[in-house]
């Protein structure tokens, strides 16, 4: 029985017609993680090819300190609802089996991301043209900021809703109910504090866990608090740098997804440090924002798994 | 039926004892490239499986260009040589089936490396120093140099045998001929040309394909040649690197492993070029030796996959 | 004697009243060229002493191989009209005496810079967005097109005329007359190709000798011409780069200002390469600009000195 | 009168002869700090020039906020002893009136580095590489350690002197006093921490002010203290790094002289991470002792003015 005969018969008994085939493959990703065990890179694999899936991208590890397993996949298949629905079934029975926390996300589908941003734009400015441009597949879904628009002329916003919610030590908790009040009606996924300077409370962190990404303007855990630069210069350190985590209650303590540096000198008074900063963080949350909407990162514990590329 | 029976009757199917679960388990890497098609992941997992194994890393790479496929999986394994026999055969069908390039290393089997030098011997020293506090896992076989041994006076080459064969116009031939012995007689899987000046012959380079490794002291493909110091100063350029690649008959045209870079100024002479280029040689070299070793480096046509760590 | 009572004495010499010592000081730079020889450093400095400027950065270097010294000095001085006109003339005389290539600028006045583009925009965008925060202290004088205004439709182009020139074969000589006249209009010191991909013609690029600044998406010398990117994966090099250099007759020859790199893979496709290869083209131009506008980049031949910070 | 007539008669005035313009030039560096004021350039440029000197890299700094300024120049001189006397006497005048703080060294003269190493011989390694190649311009007086010479087999340590200082909590005080005095007996001007682990007595790093260089293997001050990769790993972080720092009274936070970083992944384990360290450990402390050696770094506080190259 030649392969794709043995293919066949898998997919006829399990009721699918082989119209699907003529179809456009859509592309999925895969993420799991579980305590670590033989056979679930076997259970994974056989599943998706017997559903005709091919796997084009696969990516795992193993942390021998945790126990702990890890898989990204990516895989083409040409589906209709059935037997994706079948899939889908499948791998939950899988997961349930290898007591995995997965997730099933169609590549074409655009992630919907609600953007903050407080009194420095560029890092709002860079996400936005990366957007339009085509480099970061998301949906935004609202502007937050605790300046009003003004603030931001110079940047076209597009369609994307502006919401001015200043903050002040009185209206901080009503001023969160309706920024997740807003997440909600907008179905955000995600939300992204583009140098959005108001700490969030341990209430809403907790509830935005795992789909928050902050920009900390310093090399973690090398500056944390304010005024990092004025830190580092004051230190005279001979590279700063910049860090982008998931935001948590422990401020500046989140599970880290990316950072980067460059060169300083004694030369570089704050202010250059400042401005060299800028270029810094910019690059390295969009890169952090990538990384998640590709599904390249998989919290592991208060650290993170980034299946780069 | 648990999983663990349904492995268990797997294992007494193909009439192996279950004794060998009480042996220290050793630890594998395959490496394979073929034509892209469904079903690879699935079948490579589940020969793993079936004898035991547990997959601790896995990478792979889908040349959506050429077609091609490539993986390079390590997994640990309580074995016997059985056991090893019955995966090694089941692993050749798995290959004779998609038509893979395929290999099987035991990690702890060291690769017996020769190295070759010139009068430049920093790199040699380099992995001299590497392999001797354990991060090279490799069996130095010899050291040939177109210089005599008093030209490394200052190197500790500890018990490896040291040869040197001066090349002239007129004895090419003959002394390419030695090594050629040499590398047979010591068993040599890999060639390392850690600064050797000498052009081998297209013979030999055909010989030692996919096994040698050179340094290029340049950033390939700017300043092929000789003297890429003083080309890249005479350009003026701002980063100056070095190359790591396999050796081909077409001179500086190899398969790329690794490459890194430093910045430069007009302040460095092309002697300063000289002193930091040293520093990137030996880091890009080693790592590019490292990653052989390591089975991470796969051959796709004129370019390569290195599975990174 | 005191030695600000020599200084006044000096001042009084020389006719100047120490009203002007009342007046907020103002920041200059110098920059010069010349056959390298004893007493240039004395010569300057002592003449910016005596016009009671303070020297508050200098750097300079020493070309034994060309036998030339260049310098740039920044110095602060409490000036009027008359001070200032005194201090050009001694300076001009130690110019002649040193047969330097020298410049004086006003550290308060903007350069004007005239910008062209073709269908990328992310280096004009990011241009506009560093002169808008503040970071690139010119005055933009034109934007130059060959595409219509609309297809930047997203860019705030705020007041800056906006020109569509769109290129022919036969049109060119035509549109380049145009583009000239345009620059001398609009009286633009400097000239940026921020993705501008038409070359220009060998008369033009005379003209603009020296303050004409291109990106070149590849990291020079490896691989010029067209689709560098695509080049770069047919070799499958392991780092991509970018290049600012002024733009000479040469194509692509031209005295390179600052040249950066990031790393890449196999898993890199052209279209990714692209991607990485936007982040290095705007922050490689962006830098250039910066050194040229700060007085930052002196030739020297085929080459340049570049002063960094 | 020609500017050169106008030199000898000044050199006439000081009484030397025009005989020493047909030696050898020498080549010195000058370095020196001072509050700000007008005239130091001058001061320091002309005398230089009166003294037939010439200057072939000079490098400044201005610290705004502290109000110092830094210099370090090199010049080279046809010298005999008298012109140089006349010269250091000159120079001392100067350095009087701005009250400096400064030095003068001979080019030709190499410092005397005492090398000091704990288990860990990799920057021993390298340093003593880097020295036998003429790299690092020294004359290594003694390495001492806290381990026996057969821990450090492999190393070929010249005629250098070794010797075994074993510490512990009973004999630290003897032990460092042994030390002084051996950098007393053998003129040491440079004590290196070549990942010495032993923490150095308060007085004896006030004794060692300014001329003790330690490596520590983490990017300050990220992790103080011990085992700095595994607190690295236990927080994630997505790069490494290394700093080199003059040690003082207070651990970890002496002036930072120079710092790199590697990227790094959660696939590196604490020993990868060890390992990739080694690589920015040595390269960083080599890079720090070659900046002391060419007299490129001065003091400023709590900081360093590091004149690159």
């Amino acid at each position: 029985m030649t392969d794709q005969a043995g293919r066949t018969r898998l997919a006829r008994a399990r009721g699918l017609s082989d119209m699907t085939h003529h179809q456009v493959p859509a592309s999925f990703t895969v993420t799991l993680s579980c305590p670590n065990r033989p056979g679930i890179v076997a259970a994974i694999a056989t599943t998706l090819y017997e559903a005709d899936g091919n796997i084009t991208e696969a990516q795992q590890f193993d942390d021998v300190e945790t126990g702990l397993f890890f898989m990204r996949v990516v895989f083409s298949i040409r589906t209709d609802g059935e037997r994706l629905d079948w899939l889908r079934a499948r791998l939950g029975a899988v997961a349930e089996r290898f007591h995995m926390n997965w997730t099933l996300h169609d590549r074409a589908v655009r992630r919907r991301v609600l953007l903050m941003v407080s009194k420095f734009d560029h890092c709002l400015a860079d996400l936005l043209y990366r957007w339009r441009i085509g480099e970061l597949p998301m949906t935004p879904t609202a502007i937050v900021a605790n300046h009003p628009r003004a603030a931001y002329g110079h940047i076209d916003m597009a369609d994307i809703p502006f919401h001015h919610l200043p903050v002040t030590r009185d209206n901080k908790a009503e001023q969160e109910e309706r920024l997740w009040t807003l997440v909600r009606q907008t179905n955000s996924e995600l939300v992204v504090l583009a140098r959005y300077m108001q700490v969030l409370s341990d209430s809403l962190t907790a509830r935005l866990s795992g789909r928050c990404i902050n920009i900390h303007h310093s090399f973690l855990p090398g500056f944390k608090g304010a005024r990092p630069y004025h830190q580092a210069h004051a230190r005279g350190v001979k590279l700063i740098g910049a860090t982008a985590h998931y935001v948590t209650a422990d401020l500046d303590e989140g599970p880290i997804i990316e950072q980067d540096v460059e060169r300083v000198s004694h030369f570089d008074t704050p202010a250059d440090l400042v401005r060299k900063g800028r270029d810094i963080e910019r690059r390295v949350l969009a890169r952090a924002v990538r990384y998640h909407l590709d599904d390249r990162v998989i919290l592991n514990g208060n650290k993170t798994v980034v299946f780069g590329d």
